[in-house]
């Protein structure tokens, strides 16, 4: 499965430093899902600890997701654990898909003394070949206890190429607070709702309700502003989980606190996001694509994400082509209101198509110069009114076919 | 331009015979837009002739569509003559585009004395790169006359790696009435009213008005019913052009007649969008996707389309891997109505999924064998009501990374 030829060219070369988060145990381990490294991981956590969560709007949702959506509402947002596999997505499997889900939240909240409600689960992976309900329950006891995010977000990853984390600390009322999170994801990266699999934490004293107002408004602008290939997951998950640890005032309505902590959590949702499609699957360039200028915000996304999924733009980049016109192309697909002679369009600070017609600067070297970098902004302004949105994306390339061809072979 | 490295596996080996439609003459040249063949082509109408047209909904529609849907209203569907470029687009312009547009447009009127919107034009090739405008009224004058349909197709050509042409004929009250159809294209294909250029020259006698209706009519499950890469053209033009020398009593209502003809019709358009896919950049595989049992048609189409377009899907298809939770992925992320516990999916006569579930006859060896072959059938059945649709498409490979990766160079 998952064949992994090539390491992301933005992989770092050194881990940073992240901050622990109190309140949280985690343990890791391989039930035989994966071969070459761990395949589970759970979290346990404090009984102080809430949970705010947003998934996949996927009809072919998995089990998971749709346990994860069930225990939000019952146990009004209260967390004890967490259970996340990789190799495996258990989506399309049938009955066996919940049998596998009850079998290990109940096994994990009777260590934990806790409502299975308080459970939450994850699983990623190929679709439609179930496992033993067995393998997670038997493994529980004898896994390893970690601290390090790193092996953490390692057990749950699939064709990811570099562990991708991120973390942050404010303060409030005099009291440190912490936000760390752990993302994976490379493939099948449209989210609508949450990327694939992402897990926020943090020792902030805050309401469970404001908890996931929060995660709702940066959602939009960081997670849901990324795609690799316009495909979305039947598994995308994001889960914040805040331990209330921190010591700082309960935050319980929207003051200076919530705002901070809330600049704070985009931060880090942003960088995590970013992080996805730097390793998209094959990518060589990460491609920011800003579009200004459109009816609405929601109009402008609508053309950023065209910009963003057409294969076609994709492989120009990957060539390291400046061929515009498939901008055009993409933003005139979209059917969204614009004036063909009013669009400006940009790499980096090079205008190189406006009135209709290729930039009186046009300059081909520069610009063959430009789209040599491993980073390319794309901006597009339509100058009808104040709309805006930036997405993020990758180049389409050779390595993303190899990859994508063979997956389950 | 265009660095065509394989032939499509479906090119034919053979030329088939095409019948000649009486009234119109062709002629075809060279004005340097490309090297190693033709790209221009003009063709002539008798006085009779008339014709209908969809086009690109494009917002970044190309100045030759702009130009073909006016005459189309001041002409009152009748035509006289087809000026049509490969090389250039004639997009995103600027004021050169009409003027290129003019310019030709006049050389050819004065030839046939008529007025100026009675010639029809089209560009197709690179965006963004305008070209002399004397270049088409200079070379007029000099063209090789033709009556072979695949010379005709072959200068209005660019990364196409075979020439495409249905031919069907019907008789009307004893009257033979011949439709022959050419069509170019093969990469930036999710026609939105028509594919790139498509052109159907037929003897029928009949109303404009009706041949109007007949083309939309045929169009949504055949030109409207194919994508290679998800993208939308900016200069997607289908044109019919009826001489009315067939001698047929003219149809000028809904009869038998009109019935025969649009089947007649319907059948030269699905081959000619079909041998599209078929050429489609770097296609190796030619996929019919029919979804069924969904809320509507149009809901059907949709999800048909999603299943197209996922590059996931794609990719596993050209490594002749099952991956059907792709195509489960690709029906969930449309967030069309859908319970996933009806649905059924299938390669061939093989049922790989139903009742969230791989099938119990699920057979990896055996659908390794049939994804083998290079047309492919995949059936998803939604069981929840009796809307259906049918989209062809192609599988994404290495090739089509190469073909686009460097275009323009």
């Amino acid at each position: 499965m998952a064949k992994i030829t090539k390491v992301s060219p933005f992989a770092p070369s050194t881990k940073i430093e992240l901050y622990p988060i109190k309140g949280i145990e985690f343990s890791i381990g391989n039930i035989g899902l994966y071969k070459h490294k761990n395949d589970l991981m759970i979290a346990k956590f404090v009984a102080s600890s809430v949970v705010a969560g947003v998934f996949t709007k996927s009809t072919m949702c998995s089990d998971p997701v749709i346990w994860c959506r069930k225990s939000l509402k019952q146990s009004n947002g209260n967390i004890r654990g967490l259970i996340v596999n990789s190799g495996c997505s258990n989506t399309f499997t049938g009955p066996q898909g919940m049998q596998i889900i009850t079998k290990s939240t109940a096994a994990l909240a009777s260590i934990m003394k806790c409502d299975t409600s308080h459970i939450y689960v994850s699983s990623t992976g190929v679709i439609g070949v179930p496992f033993d309900e067995n393998l997670i329950p038997n493994a529980i006891l004898t896994l390893e206890a970690t601290q390090d995010y790193y092996e953490v977000v390692r057990a749950i990853e699939t064709t990811d190429t570099f562990s991708k984390v991120a973390t942050t600390k404010l303060n409030i009322n005099g009291h440190d607070v912490h936000i760390t999170g752990i993302i994976k994801g490379s493939g099948m990266i449209e989210p609508n709702m949450a990327t694939m699999l992402c897990y926020i934490f943090t020792d902030a004293n805050i309401e469970q309700p404001l908890l996931q107002a929060c995660f709702n408004d940066i959602i939009n602008d960081t997670l849901n502003s990324i795609t690799v290939d316009s495909d979305s997951s039947t598994s995308d998950t994001a889960l914040i989980i805040a331990t209330g640890m921190a010591g700082n005032p309960k935050i319980i309505n929207i003051n200076q606190d919530y705002i901070s902590f809330k600049a704070a959590l985009y931060e880090v949702a942003l960088s995590l996001a970013q992080q996805v499609v730097m390793d998209g699957e094959g990518a060589q360039k990460f491609i920011t694509i800003s579009v200004l200028g459109a009816v609405s915000d929601a109009s402008a996304k609508i053309i950023a994400k065209s910009i963003a999924n057409s294969p076609l733009v994709k492989t120009a980049i990957a060539g390291e082509d400046a061929n515009w016109g498939r901008i055009a192309m993409a933003i005139g697909k979209t059917l969204q209101e614009c004036d063909r002679n009013k669009i400006i369009i940009k790499f980096g600070d090079m205008i190189v198509a406006s009135n209709w017609q290729r930039s009186i600067d046009y300059n081909e070297l520069l610009l063959g110069q430009y789209l040599k970098n491993s980073k390319i902004f794309i901006e597009v302004n339509l100058g009808i009114a104040t709309g805006q949105s930036t997405v993020y994306t990758c180049d389409l390339t050779h390595e993303y076919i190899a990859i994508n061809a063979d997956y389950r072979s």
